[in-house]
Parts: structure tokens; sequence; C-alpha cells
């Protein structure tokens, strides 16, 4: 039987299963192999035929289970091998999710490739909490920033975005807490609104509300660890229970 | 029959129906009203029960069919008098999907609401075409901004965004291209590479690839129109067809 090496990359998601696309369902039915990701639901997996082989390439804790340029490797190697890969990300592919150094990696070895967005935690974690990222006459635009750059320090984007009205969310960026409050406390902004988001879509999701100048002490006080995305701007206070705790004006 | 008002924010996706979610379309086969808008690929409305209402409350060209405010009357008084009412929305609903005043408007009537989340045209367009929106090295953060703001005029983000390395995308931009051009321009960014997606992932989608220097006069020729996104940044050029189309080194 002649083999057609191909390459999708699809979006998991963020977490819940029903919120991969009809697209993405219909590639991992097709899959031969499937390399997934830690942060990918593996219930997912069950969307797959039986027979495919089922790879985890994800970095639990601080565990490297895999560099790039092995996943990049494995992935031209079993599609040569068996197929149709599809390489399962959280998220979208391309939001912090290095998708762009995949394709390229196929394209070199001429293996047609394919992309299905998935919808981005970046975004959708946000509005399942009632915080809309836009909202006329607050937010006009949303600055999406890693808190963990390629050389491990905080973006200096984030210095920048703190001087702007844009919402800003932020993935892998608990750990730099502290010093995300600092920066927009030395902005003066010391009162706005900021969420963070644990374990977002899933039964376990909990929300930490709080303003610049609380949050650090109320994330430690409810325990909130990774994987969290980090959401600043007046647009949180819409949140519903945002006024329950924060017996400020709420000037929007 | 006891009626049980609720509405669903759903996200239907950029325009390829099979980039709805799961949970998108299992809220639609529960609708008995839905409220769909001109970017919404009307091919979804088949995954309502056959009975529902399809009620279209889109902006066709410069007519606006409702305002937001009626749109609002409108969720609530269906919720009343049918039950379960979908407000299908292109992309995301909060992204300048002005879903945050919906579901204000529905606690206010006290009417439960539910939300799921979309795969915003801000991120998927981009990675449909190949373009990366992040990618280590060249861009650790991108920014998604509107062309027409609540004033009508340009998002002063803009500004601020074209001296910075964030990727840019700008929604509902095209006809203000020719001034964001200018702002980078003035940067002495005029090199930067610069795509406009026009249709993004469905048959008709058609890109333009330029630098900032050039794009206003390729759009022209290439007779691109709304609906479009605009992606700005050094990401651009990974597009597989952009050195064909610009032999300047690409330093990247």
């Amino acid at each position: 039987m002649k083999l057609y090496p191909k390459i999708t990359l699809v979006g998991a998601g963020p977490g819940d299963t029903d919120l991969i696309s009809l697209k993405g369902l219909k590639a991992l039915a097709t899959a031969n192999v499937i390399l997934y990701d830690a942060l990918v639901n593996d219930e997912l997996l069950a969307y797959a035929p039986e027979n495919a082989l089922r790879v985890f390439v994800g970095k639990r804790a601080n565990q490297h289970a895999y560099s790039q340029q092995e996943i990049n490797e494995m992935m031209v190697a079993y599609a040569r091998a068996h197929g149709h890969v599809v390489r399962l990300k959280g998220g979208d592919p391309f939001v912090f999710g290095r998708g762009g150094e995949e394709l390229e990696y196929a394209a070199k070895y001429t293996i047609p490739t394919a992309v299905v967005p998935g919808i981005s935690s970046s975004i959708a974690l946000a509005g399942l909490q009632g915080i809309p990222l836009t909202y006329r006459g607050v937010s006009e635009s949303f600055w999406v920033i890693t808190g963990s750059t390629t050389m491990g320090v905080i973006a200096k984007d984030i210095y920048t975005a703190a001087k702007t009205d844009a919402t800003v969310v932020v993935l892998m960026g608990l750990n730099k807490l502290a010093e995300i409050a600092q920066i927009y406390q030395q902005e003066g902004r010391g009162h706005l609104p900021i969420a963070i988001i644990q374990n977002g879509s899933l039964p376990n999701e909990k929300v930490v509300l709080g303003i610049m100048d609380t949050i650090v002490a109320r994330a430690k006080e409810q325990q909130v660890g990774a994987p969290a995305v980090i959401v600043i701007g007046e647009v949180v206070a819409k949140h519903e229970q945002f006024a329950l705790h924060h017996h400020r004006a709420v000037a929007i």
C-alpha cells in the first residue's frame, strides 16, 4: 500500500474537549499517528482510529521530554513511515506553539502540511469567565504576551503594554506575577483590575480576581497554580464577581 | 409547556463551517431561535432544529439593519417567548463582537447566559496562510487592534504598536490601510512585511503580501476588499510566497 506522508498541525483548544473544531476532529479521524502535547486533553485521542499510534511529546513539570528538534524529526520520520501525522497542540498551533518551526521543518523535507486553527486560551478563557477582551469605550485592542521568553526573562513588551489601554493577556506568566504587578504599579496603575484563570474551560477551573496592588497576596492565599492565563485591564471589572471583591468605585 | 429562557453567545469561527467548535454545534442543536450576524457562514444554520427561528441581525454594507440596542432587546424578547436563543457571532464573541454588552443586557433581565468561544479570525487566518503570529526570536507577542474605533478614527494603539516588535493584527482596517502604512513608514519601518487576507478560510480566500512601502499599491492592483484582516510584522516573511515577491534580504 502506497504511503502518503502528510503533517497536519491541529489546535486542540483550551482544554474542554468540546472546544476542538469539527475540522480538527476530521483530521484526527484520518490520523495514522498523533503527536500530542501536555496541554492537550487526552480524551481527544478517542476520536482517532483505534490503530493510530499515540505518542506523547509534551513537557511535564520541568522535565523536557523531547526538544523541539526531536519533535520535528519525529514528525517527519513518522510521516514517512506511517502516513498522516496529526500534530495535536494545545490552544492554537501558532500562539507560542512553535507551529511555525514545525511547518518549516516539514517543508525542508517536502512533506505536505495542513493547518487546523484552534480556539486559543489567550482569547477563550477570559470570555468563558464573562470577561470581554474588548469593550467599546473601554478597550479597543488586546495584546497577548508570553511570560516566558526565549531568554527566560519577562518580555519587554510588558513594560510598553503597561503604558497603554490595551487589555493584556499573559500566557505562561504566573511565576512572573509579582514582577508584572510591580511594572504596572510603577506606572501608577495599582488599581488596575487583573484576573488569573487556572485550568480554564475544565471542571477544575479556578479564577482569582484582584487589582495590581492585591493580586500577589490573593494568588498566594487562593493557591493558584499553572497552567494559568493572566488577564489585565479595566474589562476585568466586567466579571460578575469583581464588584463583590472590590468595593472601589469602578469607573466603567 | 414551561419555557426556560436562556441566551448562549456562540462564536461561529472565521468562515469555514468546519471551524466551529463541537460545543457550538451542540448549542445550535438545542436552539429555539438563532440571531446571526453578517459574518456568520449561514450554512451553519443547517445544524439547528428545523423549526428553530432564524433571524438575521447583521449589518450588510453600510446599512445598519439593527442597532446593538435593538439586538439586545430582541435577544431578551425571543428568549422569553421561545426559550433558548443562540446568538451566533462571527469569530469569537468577545473580539470586537460586543458580546460583553449582550451579556450585561441579559443579566439585567436575569436571563441565564452561557458562552461558547469561537476561533477568532484575528489568530486563525494568519495561521491558515502559514504565517505564525509568534515565532521564537522574532516575535514574542501579538497585538490585535480594531481599525474602526467607536469614534471612527484609527486606534491610537497603532501608533504605539508601530514602535514595538509585536506582531500586529488589524481587524476591520482595510479602509485605513494607507494611514497604517504611513504610521509605520514614519517610524522608519517601510520594509516591514505586511499581509492582507480577504475572505480567510473560505474558498474565495485571497492574500496580498507586501511591505509597508508597497502594500497600498499592491492592494489596489490586486483589488482586495472587505472583509479582511491585516497582519503586520517580520513573521509575515515566513509566508512561503513572500520571498518570491520580495527580493530583499530577509533577516529572519
